[in-house]
């Protein structure tokens, strides 16, 4: 059985997950699209051939072609496109966020239950990510002992000129805030966000250490840097009681040449995650054909990864630790 | 349009090819399948469902739900399956080798050559793992001048108990046949194997070094060890006039414990050449959907890589270098 | 010329610091050792021969045998001796901490300005060390841009019975203090120690981490972890606005054995900072030599380091970040 | 106690040997000097100070302010020099080789022996780098199992106008010759020499690869590049049963700039080697201290390098392997 993918918006990621679906997925093909730059749809309908272009989101969604849609247009349109999903029953693979709106997310959560079956994936595409997946394999079978300090590093070559502060937090860290919480299997209560005051040439701050407390005592510290220059460089270092796990740059190469042994970093996310976009979209398709829950996002980790950004922009601009408000999980939202 | 593949032996690769055609491919299913074992045949439709048990090769070949063929199957029969193949026009993916015997490779060259129609590729898979694909990137792109030395080292945990020395020749030392010829685009010339004395125990000469020159004057020595015990460990190490390219090995996690700073190795090739494989399959799916051709090996490849063998297991009895017995590549095979 | 030196106290450091003069070390030999343990003098003296053994502290300062003193004594004791060193104008390199007192700082700093001559050195081997001096070198020496932040990682391998959290900051972080001051030619303004809450079977917390503001804007974290088990484990990661530099283990070998690819990590520090305590006595020999000052720490820094450290303990107590109180650097001690 | 050394020849290597006595070895310090280039002895002594400059080297090895000497001058004049020594019976630490005549090697050989006192030390200094010291430690000490291989890489950054082909295995591959003996505690009996064709615009060939083998089975293989362009680098793998010892190249920091994470190699050997001369030294004058013979190589040892690079000269003339003529070890020269 073949699953027909839909696809809404077709930026940088959208394009992404199109050419993903359709040469490096088993069982599934894209069947319709749609994007606001008509140009940009026409041009990948000419490229990869064989698929229509709808007039609107809504159109893609409720497409008799169209099995099962993905949701990469810009942040504040996911909560119609999803609720409409979950209105006619349709499984979607929204791209994060779920929405920056607590209220929103809500509101996706309740349509959810109400149908009383899960739809809704955020692509939090890390916890599909072979090296998070190892480190969280060999945390949980080897013999460390318990997990006590997560150490982060997130860095970008440079911010685009309409980056701000908040993005740092809603935009980038919710990555650690997702994966912090499947890694440990734990709720994040705690958030502290500590300025750097250097580059003060920029018009937002940059770097930032956010300190994460978890419920069970974990701490994690992660830098995010918008401006690393070098590369596109995300890693991380479990410290547990009787060793650590190093996630280290992935490199198929190694050249020696000018005095130097080195290897390459990409410059941006797309080479560092290509394996976990293309895991996520096929445990994403193989849940649909299986009818089972795959182990990416809820929409309930999706509201949650929102709540610690606002906790975490709260903290920003205090200036002091915030705890979150942590809500009890529904039982429809258990793992 | 959606490729139906049969698959004629379903031993460790033959199931691991079935695995990888149904659950990581794009455009390709199983469709049909044969083993002598019927119960391994009947494990892995009762796992992968939906697909059919020939009762010969001949069937799967013939089947009309089969646009393709892989032949999995032991060495001595792949010569009338791809015979066949070729017969009825049909795509065939074979695993190396494609014959051990040289007059069997020509009667496929022969055959394909008459239809006018490249069918045939041979499963020389590192042409497609990305370490080796971006060693050739480097090597070509990269101001690193002329290719001087290639040092190669092939390691496998243990040895079965049927192996012997010519098989560390012919089923092992033939992919690096395969990968130094596409790699430098240039042909072998000359053999030599220097035998180890050390293992008197083991019915078998273990381990042996090949010293392999090119028809340009690059020199390759490969390790090949079928006992090396710490973990299967094919890597390469290019010498240029200007620098060197190194393949390490991979990892995606390090860990610390016990004192040690480690990561580790798989204990046969499948992880090891996994990206390889898939994208093997894939790139043969493409090249059908596509009527191209790929960038694997042809009958021709396959030919000339027995044709190595052949001189090696000669340098071997006769511990001394044997030039190879080259003769013109037909332009049917050109590049 | 050879310097002819006194070491006082023989505990594991005091030792080592008898052989690496006795066997490492240009123009300097041992001629008089005191420790209240006669047995350890005696042993010491029956391997190196040819020494005193004097029958106090005082003593080996006051021989006329003796040049220069190494102070390996207990903490609370190096304030008599360097006071006596400082008072007959012999050169002193006194382990750190110079005192835990602040008001014991001042009255060496005090005697030692009185004489007008710069006699105090500090034991902060680090400055020493090959790994931070090339990251002071590449830092200051490469276009990287400003300095944003340090990552530093303080392990050892479990602590001793009788540690407590305040040993944690005052005996083990005060060298990040040091080393920090050092590096970036800065003072450090403010500091935040995090505790850890899991291991509650500890009797102190274990591990911590310190959250340091530099005056220049640079932030510092740590983690100092006493009971890392894995094995001592030192290094930072500097980031810079164009690139990091990254310290990383030092490994003669690496070992593939039993399907891992290992280097190994030593069990204390000696071995990690063999180098910088050669240095480190090597550079002070050097100094009486030729009547200069080391790039070693001054007592002014010991007092500083002591300061922070007194902040850090604040800081642990009162779960709060907390500001030094910073005096003014006497012009004496200037670089 | 302190050694008198009187050190002859002053070029880049006695240059620095001078330096390291002066300001790295304990219990040594340099009292006489000799170089034809009466210029550069003269701006040493501005730089050290305090010693003779003389007017031969036979002046320095017969001054009474002279203990022990080092041969740095012109292979050639090795013999004149050490002989020297041993009839008045100094101590002496002849750079390799010692010479590059079996017939002067023997003359030392039967002079030493008269004397019934082992005085002469070779300095092949590889037998005191840490990497090679830990390889053998790990070898003889952990479970390995027997040594089967060893892949040597000794590349050079350029070679000089003067260089030639008898250079690459007189001046470089002896040090593989002599640390292989050392390694292994064998002998090697056969060597053959391959030769790479494709820089025909040298006057030499280069790269080349020799095949060694040992009384013990053990197979090595040492690619030496005198154009290696990118660094200086020597490094070594050692195959063993049960694993392999990877000599990997040291860093001390390792950079992320320019989408590149690297690290650097040395433009010649003095960096790479700086450990072993000054362990080499050190230990010499320890054995000189206590009158014992230290594990450097000895006379013998030097005659047997030049025996192994006269046949090895052979193969590179005769295009063949070629077998060394051994003579039975003298007892004067057991371990």
């Amino acid at each position: 059985m073949t699953i027909n993918i839909g696809i809404i918006g077709l930026g940088v990621m959208g394009a992404d997950h199109t050419e993903i679906i359709h040469s490096k997925i088993a069982n599934a093909k894209v069947t319709a699209i749609y994007d606001n730059n008509i140009d940009q749809a026409k041009k990948i309908k000419n490229s990869l051939g064989n698929l229509e272009i709808k007039n609107s989101g809504l159109e893609v969604i409720n497409s008799k072609n169209v099995d099962a849609i993905m949701v990469v247009s810009p942040d504040k349109t996911h909560v119609e496109f999803v609720l409409e999903c979950i209105k006619i029953e349709k499984p979607v693979l929204c791209e994060k966020p779920l929405s920056h709106s607590i209220k929103e997310c809500n509101d996706i959560m309740e349509a959810e239950q109400k149908k009383g079956k899960r739809l809704v994936q955020v692509g939090f595409m890390r916890r599909f990510c072979p090296t998070y997946q190892e480190m969280k394999k060999n945390y949980t079978t080897l013999e460390l002992g318990r997990a006590l300090l997560l150490h982060c590093v997130h860095r970008m070559v440079s911010a685009p000129s309409y980056f701000e502060s908040v993005m740092s937090i809603r935009s980038a860290l919710v990555h650690e805030f997702d994966i912090v919480r499947w890694l440990f299997e734990t709720e994040i209560v705690e958030i502290q966000i500590i300025k750097s005051s250097i580059r003060k040439e920029l018009n937002f701050v940059d770097p930032i250490i956010a300190i994460i407390k978890c419920a069970n005592g974990i701490i994690v510290d992660v830098e995010f840097n918008a401006n690393a220059n070098y590369g596109y460089d995300v890693r991380a270092e479990l410290v547990c009681e009787k060793g650590t796990i190093l996630m280290s740059p992935s490199r198929k190469n190694e050249l020696m040449i000018n005095n130097k042994h080195s290897f390459s970093y990409s410059k941006d996310w797309r080479p560092r995650f290509a394996d976990a976009y293309r895991n996520q979209n096929q445990t994403w398709i193989n849940s649909i054909l299986n009818n089972t829950i795959s182990e990416g996002s809820s929409a309930w980790d999706g509201m949650i990864s929102s709540l610690i950004a606002d906790s975490g922009v709260k903290s920003f601009k205090e200036e002091k630790s915030v705890k979150i408000p942590l809500q009890k999980r529904p039982s429809f939202y258990n793992i």
